[in-house]
Parts: C-alpha cells; structure tokens; sequence
C-alpha cells in the first residue's frame, strides 16, 4: 500500500478513466462492452491500472457475470485493499471467487483495521478457514479486533500507533522514525505516552516538520486531546472528531493504556454510515438494502416494513369505517378525506426530518428538546391557519358548502397539530428510552395523522353536518 | 488558533463540561440555571474555558436572552473562530451583539477558509461595512474567496498553502519550513510545485518525517494526486476525498496553477452538508429549516412545500371525484382506498430513498440505473403479490366480498409495480436534467402513487363489481 508510483496515464484510443468525478460513463461502457464481447485482453488493460477505490466502483456498477469474468482476469495482480471498497454483497462474491487462501495473502497485507473489517464481514465459518491460513502473528492481532463489537472504537481502531515517549526531543523523534520499519501505512499526528504507556497527548505532525531538533515533543502537544475509550460507539467518536477537527485519537483500554489509534479517514466512513442509517430508517428500509442487494434480500426488507405499515392502513380503514354511514350520506366526505391526511403526513414528515437530523447533529438535547415542541406547534398552527383557510373556501365552492368548508379546515389545523407533536416528541422519545430516533420513521408519522386525520375530519362532519 | 496550552480541567464541586460525548446535560443546565438567575459570574466562569466547539454548542441551546447575556459575559475574550461553529441564525445574532468593529478584528485572526466562511455569510450590506474595517491584504484575500461561487472548491479552499519546489530533498524542507513564520496552523500534506507553480504531486507528512535528510521529496509522493479546479463542486472535491482517502488536495486556476489546498477537516463538514441536503430534500423541507431558524421562517419554508402538496392532493380528491357514485352505491370502497394508497406510498419513499442515496455515493449511475429499474419493478411484483393476497383475503372477509377482495389485490401490485418506477426512474431523471436527485421527495412520490392508487383501485372496483 505504499506504493509511491505516479499515476498510470490513459493510452492514446482509450477512453480516460477518472475525470476527478470518479469513472466516466463512457469508460464503463467500454469495459463493459469488451467483457460482453469477450475481449478480455482489452478488459483487463483497462481495469488493472485503476485506483483501487475505482476498481471497486467498476466491480460494483458490473452486474454478476461480467463482475466474475473481470475479476478472473485481474486476480494476479488483485490488489487487497479493493476489498473494503466494496459493498458487502459485493465483497462477498469477490471473496468466494477468489478463494480462500487468496484473500488469507490479501488480509495478511493490510494494516489491521482494514484487515479486522474484511474479516469481521465473513460469516463464522469463513472467518475460522480464513484466520486458519494466516500467519499467527496477523491471526492474534484480528482474533482481538473482533473481539471488540461492531460499531465501536476498539473496531475501528488501527492496532499500528506510532506513540513515542513524551520525554523525546524532535530531532530524537525523527531520527527514532527514520530507523523504524513497522509504521503505518500513513498517519497524521506522533502520539505521545507516559512509560505505563498511559497516552499524555497528540503531536500533529505539521508541528513536528516546523519545530527545530532541540524542541521537546511535549510543548506540541494539540490542545485538549481526548482518549477514546476501546467500547465507544463509533458514532459518538465520529462526534468527536467533528467537534475537535482531529486527525487521530488514541483508543485506550479499561486501564487507560494506548492500545490503537483512530484516524480521520475511517471516521468519514463512519460518517457515511450513519448517514446511510438515518435516511433509510426514516425511509422504513432495512439496512443493508442497496443497490447490490439481491432481488430476495431487498424483498424480504421491504416486505417487514410494508407488513407493519399494512397493519397501520387497516387502523386507519377501521375508523373510517366508523363513520360509513356519514359517508354514505355525503359522498365528499370520501373525496376530501385525503386531503386531511395527506397534508398531515406531509407535514409530520417535515417536523420528524428535522428533529432527526438536529439529534444526530447533537443540536437537539433534552436542554432545548422542550423549546422545539413549542415551536413546532407555533409553526404547526400558523401554517394549520392559513391552510384551513384556503383549502376550507375550496372545498366549499367545490362541494357548494359553506359548513363542510368549515370543518375540513379545522381538522386540517388540528391533523397539522397533532404531526408537530408527533414529529417533535417521538424522536427525542426514542432516544431517550434507548432506540434510534429515526425509527420513528416517516411511515409511522404518515399512519399516525392518516388514522387522526380521518377520524377527526369524519367525526367534525358526523357531529356538525350530518 | 495555535495555542499550545493543554485543555483546563474541571474545577471541584462544578460539573465536568464534557464527557468526551459532547456536552453534558448536567453542564448545560447548570449554565441555564446560572443566566436565569443572573448570576452572571458562575456563567462566565463554566463557559469561558471550553473549547471553541463546545462553546458553540453551548450558545446554539440556549434560547436568545440567555445566550445574549452570556456572550456578554465573554466578549472580551471570545475565540472568533467559534463563529464558524454556529447556525447561520445563531452567527447572525451573535455578530450583531459583538458588533461590526469586534468582528472584523475575529476575522482577521482567522484562516482565509474560515474569514470567507463567515464573511460570506453576511447579507451584502454587512459584508462591505466588515470587509472596509479590515487591513487592506486581509481584505484583498476574503474579496477574492467571495469571488468564488458557494459551494464550490474555490469557496472551499484555504490561501495559505505549503508549496516547496519539487526539487528540494527533505532536509531542505525541514530547514525550510522551520524558518518560515507564515505557515496554516495545522496541514496534513506538502504540495510540491513547478517554477511555473503548477502542482506536480502532494507528499504526505509522515513520508516526510520517516524519511532520511537526502532524499528527494519528489521520490515521496503520494499516488495519484488528483488536482482540483477551483470551480469544481464541493460534493464532487468531497468524492474524491473519500475515494482517495485524501487528507489535502491542491486547488488550481484555470491555468493549472496553485491557488489553495482544501483540507480534510472541511470535507467532513460538506459531508454532512450534502447529507443535511438530500434528507432535508427528500422530506420537503426548505434548506436553512432547523431547530435555530426563527418560527417564521419555519413556518415560510414548510409553507411552499405544503402548498405543493395540498395541489397534489386535490387532484387526488379529483380523481375520488369521479368514482363518487361508485363510492355511493359501495362504501366498503372508500373505506379500502387509503389502503392501496398507502402501501404504495410507502414503497415509493422506500425506493425513492434508495436510489437517492445510490446516487450521492455514485452507485448508481447511467451505466447500471436500467438493471436497477428492472429490480424494483421484480421487488414490486413480488411483493406485491404477497400484500394482494394478504390484504385481499382480509377484505373480502371483512366485507364478505371476495370480487372486492380481487379487485384490492390487482390494485396494490399495480400501485406497488408504479411505486417501483417512480422511485427508481425520477431520480434518475431528476439528475439527468440537473436537478438534485432528492427532490424527487417523498412528499412527490406519495402524491403519485395516492392518485394512482386511488385511480386504478375505483376504477377497477366501477368496472367489475359495479
């Protein structure tokens, strides 16, 4: 991974493959087009120059056959790192492809977060045939990894930590770095350790290029650095680093010893990540439902959440049952009813997206949690106001009915009300007994105001009208 | 901003501000309570020694008279840099408190990445009273990044650049960098530049501080340095970081010339832009609609998009409006409706949400949205002809009408097959024509498949069981 050649340039004929803005269409297309034809000879010149990072995303935007097909012409020279670019159903089909003992030499390569997250991805059984084949030394070093749970510090972290005594001078650091042979790959700040080998600080390495020889490490230190414990959740250590635009953060045990160091460049991933969470549990799809998720597992995603949902529709039928004899009475109750919900859902979405959003941004705590829920209701019942207004004199010139006016734009303010209350409590609810607020997914906030918002409409127009 | 000092600790009997997770909610209400009861100097002394992010964090929860009374308090030694934390609501408050004089003396403290972040957030008018206070190189600097439009690299970048020619060995570097006075405060990397000051490749710090004096730093550069145009859009500068794994990459002028390098650090925060956009989008709310924006605002921004809405949902009831004498003639029909409009809703945001999110992680691109179509529409089908059964059985025992029971089921696997397309086609398009993605929102996608599902299920109920 340190390799510290330039760049192959495109040849003369052939498409260039990176505009900056990742692979071009056209590129792809050629690709694609060669393996389709069987010109694996020019499939493969295309493919094995390519930054890892974009060899995934060739692999990726390939579909099953073709993916196999390149893969079998790049495996000689198949560089490892490819694999944590891939998505997990991807990376899967890559492994089984490659075999077994093939990517134990691929792992074996990495530093060890990469390494650690390649293997934690395989199922047990592949992980014990895969740790098999491995030298000890790697074997150990990933057995611990994974010791840690998904999602924390003590994953994500690189066992590879360039710490030197605090005592150091600046040129005793660079001379003590110039002999070593075991660095990471790359790194962005020297950590700094007491002999118990407790972290005392960070030294950006900036600090070291600019400091003169006689300089003690120690007057660089950053300020406030933070230990990261081995068991925080890695969003919170993802907080962190946004907070304090670090670059690196030592991961300590229980004892407060250094045992590995997290780095900005897996904290955009984590970022990534969470970001993924959010929007698709908002969106009520599972995770792990992407692109590259077989038709079966996407299907059986989706199926769970329309399941729930389904169930909410038939509450909402069930009220408006209650009131069929209304309906049958004055059939615009049935054409407007929608209207009702349909703004309410709308507008419990709104207030939920932003709630969620502020959390997962620390904006929204319990401290102001209050205040929003007074504002959402101002805002709900302004806009409730001026939208019963307007929808309230359509639907009485419409239907010719200055009373069913009337009461369609009360329940529209009193339906918006109820999805300011629904979009502002829920999610800080969620958090705070334990689950992600973004489970209080838009699904859930469009059934709640569709089952109000029918009976509140219907049971105005039974009370008033009927 | 290159202060040295270690971070204050806690003092006894006052609570710890931060836990490492962010604020505590113990500190932030010992803080509230401090201001409401005016005891002014407790205030000052909890949120004088924060960090500027978590004093940024602080003013964001506090609601307007007491953060004005608290940045009262810390006037005199207010870390300008704090500015760039804030909400663009909360910033706009606190530079109208400090007032124009103190600002301009913040501004001039900053990095240029920083000042023209917080210039340009000023209305025009406050802009030109800030920029005439400024010393004259300062000015010259902020009016040249103002120049750039929002949200590209230009904007983005940061003037202070360290550019060595490429011909200097490490030792000459060292000595170098050690003499001059005018470095950024902190940088990852060393941009090695032409005599004609074009970047010809970007060599990471840590190669430099492992490297022996002799060596030539043009034999330690990084592979693939990908230059970035100065008018690039931030979201694609915030691809390429992640794909490379980039900690800076050289900004250049039409001419390929050096003109900046944008750092890490503020990707991350156009990560979380970009994501801020798509989720905001794809719910229907107004970009700037936060915890922070003034209820008004709120209530402008939910307006538009509600207005939409209200026009979709009338057409809605104009479609209802035609089947009204069906719905006379059987109830059991409107009761139903929502149903097939719901479920339809559901999987539009479901596969609305994961296209979407495809094409911000450029997943799915040209090359492969087709085979995504073809997916969704399987996904559709068959769950579609699940719920059709599911929920066909239940009507037709709920009203003990087994052609209704059929028409339910038609209808849903044909809301969910237009659900399927929409949510897989309309991003799609929507990028094709230059248009984000996410506005194909949620709310869009609901209204479709509300008329659609409304139109087919009367339709086919008037048609066979009429």
């Amino acid at each position: 991974m340190n390799d510290l050649s330039e760049e192959p340039t495109a040849r003369d004929g052939e498409p260039e493959a990176s505009s900056g803005h990742g692979l071009s269409a056209q590129f792809i297309e050629t690709v694609t087009r060669a393996l389709e034809h069987d010109d694996l000879a020019t499939a493969k010149s295309l493919a094995a120059p390519l930054h890892y990072s974009d060899l995934g995303d060739l692999l990726e935007t390939l579909d099953i056959e073709q993916r196999a097909k390149l893969i079998e012409q790049i495996r000689d020279d198949f560089d490892p790192v490819v694999l944590t670019e891939l998505d997990d159903t991807v990376r899967e089909q890559v492994i089984e492809q490659l075999g077994m003992k093939e990517v134990a030499e691929a792992v074996a390569e990495m530093d060890s977060d990469d390494a650690i997250f390649v293997v934690g991805e395989l199922d047990e059984h592949e992980q014990d045939a895969l740790l098999a084949s491995l030298p000890a030394e790697d074997r150990t070093v990933i057995r611990e990894g994974l010791a840690y749970e998904e999602g924390t510090a003590g994953r994500l972290m690189q066992r590879e930590v360039v710490a030197l005594p605090e005592a150091m001078t600046v040129g005793e650091a660079l001379d003590f770095l110039r002999e070593d042979e075991d660095l990471p790959a790359d790194f962005y700040d020297v950590i700094l350790v007491d002999p118990r080998h407790f972290p005392v600080g960070t030294v950006p390495l900036s600090r070291v290029v600019v400091a003169r020889r006689p300089i003690a490490l120690n007057t660089l230190i950053a300020k406030d650095m933070k230990t990261v414990p081995v068991n925080m959740d890695q969003e919170e250590v993802a907080f962190l680093f946004r907070q304090r635009d670090f670059t690196s953060a030592p991961v300590v045990d229980e004892a407060g010893r250094l045992v590995g160091v997290i780095t900005i460049d897996d904290i955009v991933d984590v970022i990534d990540e969470e970001h993924e969470e959010d929007i698709m549990r908002l969106a009520g799809v599972g995770e792990g439902d992407n692109l590259f998720t077989a038709v079966m597992g996407t299907v059986r995603s989706r199926f769970t959440w329309l399941l729930t949902y389904v169930v909410c529709a038939f509450a909402a039928a069930s009220v408006i049952r209650l009131f069929q004899g209304s309906i049958s009475e004055m059939v615009a109750l049935a054409i407007l009813m929608p209207i009702v919900a349909a703004m309410g859902g709308t507008a419990s979405v709104q207030t939920l997206t932003v709630a969620v959003r502020a959390i997962a941004m620390k904006e929204l705590t319990p401290a102001n949690a209050l205040r929003n829920v007074g504002k959402e209701v101002v805002v709900a019942f302004l806009n409730g106001m001026v939208f019963a207004v307007l929808v309230g004199v359509i639907a009485a010139i419409w239907f010719d009915n200055a009373a069913l006016g009337g009461v369609i734009g009360l329940a529209i303010v009193l339906n918006l009300l109820v999805a300011g209350l629904y979009g502002s409590i829920m999610p800080v609810l969620m958090q705070r007994i334990g689950l992600d607020p973004a489970v209080a997914s838009s699904a859930f906030a469009t059934a709640i105001t569709d089952i109000f918002g029918f009976f509140v409409f219907l049971g105005l127009a039974t009370l008033i009208l009927l």
